[in-house]
């Protein structure tokens, strides 16, 4: 069978990774596919690059739609991201026949219904293992490893860079700004980290996630997004002194009349395998009820994990793509027909409704009765305690101080709820700063 | 489209859990494969009980031949176990033009090279998630996650029983046969625990994996087997106090001219996730070289997960079974044609020529000049050290005691060369009882 065709729009990172792997490994992939994979065209703005690493038997040109209109090119690999042109070129390339495979996380969960409707009306298909924790099969676990689950949640430290700021910020004890700088300084963060220090990206991913679990449309403008930036060092020490770490978790949960879809920092049991991941590692707990937990960890980015996850999309379009599509597997894991009727029984749920546990910080003047009033304050909210830890005043403040920190886990409470208490509180004389509320995940 | 039917072979544990979930989630899994998957016939020597768990609206027999020889039948599920009576099945089953799915990995990892060779020349599909780790899709992330990579090594906690007793001798400080004991109490090993407990199931997954990840034939016989009977609850207190756990490891390692696939306790850094995995649950850590170390964690037994493999393997046989078998992904992952010539390139090599690090343990007298001597050998033998414990007396034979234990870490070291120094040491006079040697693996 002649090798299949493909043609790569943005020759960056992960282009350059799959140019390298399907050189080096040649051999190894044909022998699994079947059939080559051939790189036949590139697209890039920047020519002369592109070519240094393409080499010369590939012919290198700077306008992606000469790819799309090449008609000897069957895969079309779109890895120039966000969501300008990359969703112009992504359609284009769907109207030219052509299949495409992509890692733009951003794309699919804002337009992904209308991606995967038009690639399901042209018979293509659209692949995007790369799109979620680069390099580990997460997509192809949850599409079609799990497919005999009822899957109940899936929590995920799906951002390389946030978990290597809270991983330096818990080894080296230090805040948020100063990490965050060494970040950017060992290539670790962007010149502007705001898509992941904010959550966004993370966001994205549990998006994408969230409908190939629980079989509806990616809704992004639904998920509740939170970064890392407010937390501080002592948060991360709190934690660690009660038997938890705090990890940034992208979290898509199925409950009673609705899903959840939130990113934010969550404490999580320090003897969890996923509160062990440190640095730029990524990982995914996935709870299904056959199943019960799985994890799947690995790298979450960069060159050659991320080619990884784009070859191995080859390898199934190539598969694939010359047999008849209703033998494919759905875009998003479950029929097309199927995801409207499940978004309506299903509705991404309103974060006041959200049901979790929480870590709460107060600043408070270092008199008597004020753990009484707040304790008492959360009784009255219907807000039970977990635990509560009181620093002496002089730990917190030094000698002679006249504050100190209380910190309070709750049990399980609506968010609706405890925003309410948190206002209460902090109208409080003896509250003196603003109250930090970290949520808190057992993940069991 | 019709529903696929399938035949059930056995009904005992995992065959309930296979029934019971796809009564309860036959909605969702619908919605997923676009097509029914409808469980028409059972086969169990005990009709009745069978007949308890399928209910009335399937056809239950005594004899498995007759779903075989049923031509309404699609898909023959075999969950007898063993190599006797389910190896004329499947073969019998493939014959009769049936895809198959078994979780019988003692069958794969001996027969595979004749299973699968019927299966292609009929043109069927044998398919076999749960054989390996149960409910984790390992098979399917080797065969088709990681397709773009060259796989350097995997390295399995895949006999839950075992990880059970290791991780209780740990946490009790308790010997191997008391912590089997109650194992067999809690029904986390069977009476007859010889499979588990001497290494030979995982040595069955091992060897499956090994196929998978370097494209070469299953071959059993070549593997190394050893099983953790003979470990002490002093070895994993040692291991603990040099920063090491004890885990029973199937390994599967690419080297230079060879593949070493071996079975044994290893003594593992406590920081890597795979270290803290405790209890009867399995992982997986494969090393690729475009995506790096990658890990799979979950349950690797019981009704539930085990059924969640076997339908996963329904599903892809659902999609697939009216495509032309060209688009079938390889049953061991490479095209079956270029096995041979692998197994000739990469041969399992001897266990004397396996090059690991060591951890070993010896009893000697309470006297000058024993580490001198003992180390002395070592450096004569071109063993690199590591690092020493030596405990006092007193500590390990009580007051007034005449012997001690002596603890070293080499470096990395052939077994042959290993294997003389060992009996070299073993007849100095000092050295006082056997040798406890237990390999490690730093899995970096």
């Amino acid at each position: 069978m002649k090798p299949i065709q493909v043609g790569l729009l943005g020759i960056g990172t992960v282009g350059s990774g799959v140019f390298n792997v399907l050189r080096r490994n040649q051999e190894e992939i044909r022998r699994r596919a079947g059939r080559g994979i051939e790189i036949a065209m590139v697209a890039d703005l920047d020519v002369e690059r592109a070519r240094s690493v393409a080499g010369s038997s590939v012919q290198v040109v700077n306008d992606a739609r000469a790819v799309i209109a090449n008609p000897d090119i069957d895969i079309v690999v779109e890895l120039i991201g966000g969501y300008g042109v990359a969703k112009a070129l992504v359609l284009e390339a769907i109207a030219a026949g052509k299949h495409v495979v992509t890692a733009n996380k951003a794309l699919l969960a804002v337009h992904g219904t209308e991606i995967f409707a038009a690639a399901s009306a042209k018979g293509v298909m659209v692949a995007f293992e790369a799109a979620v924790a680069g390099g580990i099969p997460i997509i192809k676990a949850l599409r079609e490893g799990l497919t005999a689950n009822r899957i109940q949640w899936i929590a995920g430290i799906i951002n390389g860079t946030t978990n290597f700021i809270l991983s330096e910020m818990r080894d080296k004890g230090l805040d948020f700004d100063v990490v965050l700088k060494e970040a950017q300084r060992l290539g670790y963060a962007e010149a502007d980290p705001t898509f992941d220090i904010e959550g966004v990206d993370a966001a994205h991913k549990a998006t994408i996630m969230s409908a190939i679990a629980f079989g509806i449309p990616v809704q992004f403008d639904k998920a509740y997004v939170e970064g890392i930036t407010k937390l501080a060092a002592a948060d991360i020490r709190y934690a660690e002194q009660l038997g938890y770490r705090i990890k940034l978790l992208g979290i898509a949960k199925r409950r009673e009349g609705g899903v959840e879809l939130r990113v934010h920092p969550s404490l999580v049991p320090s003897k969890r395998l996923i509160a062990n991941v440190e640095g730029a590692m990524n990982a995914v707990v996935v709870q299904a009820d056959a199943v019960g937990t799985t994890l799947y960890y690995g790298k979450g980015a960069g060159s050659e994990p991320t080619a990884s996850a784009v070859i191995a999309d080859l390898v199934d379009i190539a598969r694939l793509a010359a047999a008849d599509p209703e033998h494919r597997v759905p875009h998003l894991a479950f029929q097309p027909n199927t995801l409207d009727e499940a978004r309506d029984a299903l509705p991404v749920l309103p974060m006041a409704e959200v049901v979790t546990s929480y870590y709460l910080r107060l600043r408070v003047a270092d008199e008597a009765g004020v753990l009484a009033k707040v304790t008492g304050l959360l009784a009255g909210a219907g807000i039970s305690i977990d635990a509560v830890l009181q620093r002496e005043a002089d730990e917190v403040g030094g000698e002679g101080a006249t504050h100190t920190d209380l910190i309070i886990l709750t049990h399980d409470t609506r968010e609706g709820t405890m925003n309410e208490a948190i206002a209460q509180m902090q109208a409080l004389p003896t509250v003196l700063g603003p109250i930090v509320r970290v949520r808190k995940e057992e993940l069991n």
